[in-house]
């Protein structure tokens, strides 16, 4: 299908084009044009039908984006102004540089461009940052007739009617209505005898993580947004929420691998900003690995008389990490999911003293069954690795499970638990486990 | 709000109780519930009216749903079985024993329970799993005015009535419409010629990864599901993607911290399965990493003639593994998203090598100041130890970019290519380099 588009573009048959094109998902076509050059882009996006136009508009990336505003006139830019959806408005401008903002503004009406100016300036991430603003608002004082009337007049321009919100002159929230609620009701039955008032809300200053877990919590196709003063500023719908769910995972990905967050795709990244988000954590894990270093140092006399105990250093820091990253995984995901409370601490210690009691008989038996028999270690040491190992993945498992659960009691990140930092610890663990055993065990 | 209605029950103030609990959501009502006894759950659900009893029902636990189902009269459990939307009806199946399905089934019409018996046999995690079937469908020469009729007389049991589907004799799907364009348009057009015809759709045994990317990529809020035949089964709807997204999710958390994946919460799993699930990589990683213990081995004279090089292979080995797991989780989780592709191979080397040149630099050069300056080690022991630094930086941050691509072109999940593997993988390389510089630089 794509091909034949762009063969027809490059043909110049412009009528097939149109004709094939205007049949098309706006996300589709939205793909096609990310495909052309800067030239051809602009070609194929003038020719779409004004009302299409817009709406392929919102699925671009923020590059030809940038293109299509450079290169079209201002009524059209004014077009977009006016049509595109209020959420789409925002997140493009956010990305876009000064003097696109500028041109943009110039465009829009004066009350539109001090919206325009109050919903830039949410902080990033809050809820603010979602709101869209075309919704449908009722007064409880309608019958259900007019309210189908109105609905009717603008709901051609709103992004969601599926929940009608009903507001006071002051703009408070008195209740809420569903478009299914309206659509099977007499029509002469007033709204405030049929609206809901137990309604679920946020404010326009709560985190997005917050936001989608209320969304996950009740099965939402939109949430209504309210100010400071309790007036209803918009509503946030579930579409953006389950972008907001991607990212707020990613965010976690990439800090239980050690670096900072970063929401830009990682082909669109600049390289320095990627070094950037990687330097410190390794720096700080390298530091700490030194005093890892230090006890192997402290026991040097150990190693000198005994040789072959260096050969089991890998295998027992590489277990005992893999070992506490397993336990601190699962707990950083039950706290994100809200599966695992801070309460659940002593359950969380129980579980894992008899999950890692099975894991380290199992793993220190084959182990000792292996290095005895097929490596023909000697008893003495071949028992001194073996307790080693289940010493260290039972203090693994502990630790992995316990320390997540600490960061979020004194209000920090759970996910920095992860994977570097337990292996850090654990690794300097398991070192003074096996010398303090080797030196009792061998007698050196 | 739970601890007045808790005191309530207890108090056997049951008039109070019953006005209390009937103004709440049904998903606040389902926590209260969690939180009770056995007997207490039982005695306030059937204080429930009969038709918010339903909607709670379809909110509690697994365990609550056995404990209600197996203490009210089979007059009530008709009523569950009759009003659950199919999709819970479904999911609260799937998890409860023979005795319980038995029951239910027996409960059930018989053509209700041959449905229910094609449904439990789609295979989990395929779109069949997450059907449900209360959705409205229309026939294309319908007007508006019957469209709307037909909806009010039918929507009120329907889970989503915002599209409509509009299918052919055989029930073949012909086109969608949405609620919002039926309200909107006059009432004496024909539903054909407002229809969209270019629907995107999915079938019944396409894996519910694919349907969540699907969601993701057009932001619908349901999609239709078709089976071989191209005929209409059901619809999918967004607030259940949301669970799969999160499931999903936490699939590839467990996976890249070296676990069988399991959908079971961990305060809920059984030990013995948390064990099971962590031992099998931790064997493998365990047996991979005594491969490592065998380089030291063979490097055993370096380490007798230089003892402090010893010292430094933890902050070696957990330096190149931070910064292999940093880049493979970028990657990893970028094809996740669909924003890297398998093409993208070359891209993603060149930005490695990029950045960990400059990873490799920063790090490198601190660790020398640090241990030539500070530690006082000789300059060739430090030269030695700085540049395994920065050769181990390069090639672990370029497996790890590298792995996760090639897993996904072989097929396999690019998340098993994570920590753990990378880690293992790269301990070794780091001790061959390290050795062989050894050698090399300090003549041994």
């Amino acid at each position: 299908m794509n091909e034949k588009i762009i063969r027809l573009l490059k043909e110049k048959n412009f009528k097939a084009l149109r004709e094939e094109i205007i049949e098309l998902n706006e996300v589709n076509i939205a793909e096609i044009i990310e495909e052309l050059n800067k030239n051809e882009a602009v070609i194929l996006y003038r020719m779409l039908p004004k009302d299409l136009a817009v709406d392929v508009f919102a699925y671009l990336s923020n590059e030809q984006q940038m293109n299509i505003i450079n290169s079209i006139t201002d009524k059209e830019i004014k077009h977009i102004v006016d049509e595109l959806f209020f959420d789409d408005m925002i997140d493009f401008l956010e990305e876009m540089p000064a003097n696109v903002v500028k041109k943009i503004l110039e465009n829009a009406k004066e009350e539109e461009r001090n919206l325009i100016n109050q919903f830039l300036n949410y902080p990033e991430n809050s809820a603010g940052s979602l709101i869209t603003i075309e919704y449908v608002d009722l007064r409880k004082d309608m019958t259900v007739k007019e309210a189908i009337k109105h609905l009717k007049e603008t709901g051609l321009e709103k992004e969601t009617i599926y929940t009608c919100y009903v507001t006071d002159g002051s703009r408070k929230l008195e209740g809420i209505i569903s478009l299914r609620k309206l659509v099977i009701s007499q029509e002469d039955e007033i709204i405030e005898d049929i609206m809901e008032t137990d309604v679920v809300y946020v404010h326009t200053h709560d985190d997005q993580e917050m936001v989608a877990s209320v969304f996950k919590k009740y099965d939402f196709l939109a949430l209504p947004v309210l100010d400071k003063e309790e007036r209803l500023v918009g509503i946030i719908t579930i579409d953006d929420i389950v972008d907001v769910i991607e990212q707020e995972n990613t965010e976690d990905f990439q800090k239980m691998a050690g670096m900072e967050p970063s929401e830009i795709e990682y082909l669109d990244a600049n390289v320095f900003t990627l070094a950037k988000n990687r330097i410190a954590w390794l720096l700080i894990l390298m530091i700490s690995a030194t005093f890892t270093g230090r006890i192997i140092q402290r026991y040097e006399n150990v190693l000198q008389s005994v040789a072959i105990l260096a050969a089991f250093i890998p295998m027992l820091m590489d277990t005992g990490g893999n070992a506490g990253s397993q336990s601190s995984t699962l707990v950083i995901r039950g706290l994100a999911l809200e599966e695992i409370k801070t309460k659940d601490f002593f359950k969380v210690i129980s579980k894992e003293l008899r999950v890692s009691f099975i894991v380290g008989i199992v793993l220190s038996l084959i182990n000792f069954l292996r290095i005895y028999f097929i490596e023909k270690i000697s008893f003495k040491i071949s028992l001194t690795v073996t307790i080693t190992l289940f010493v260290t993945i039972m203090l693994a498992k502990i630790v992995g499970g316990i320390l997540p659960i600490v960061a979020r009691k004194f209000k920090l990140d759970p996910a920095i638990m992860a994977s570097p930092l337990i292996t850090t610890i654990v690794d300097a663990v398991a070192l003074i486990v096996y010398f303090s055993f080797a030196t009792m065990i061998l007698g050196i």
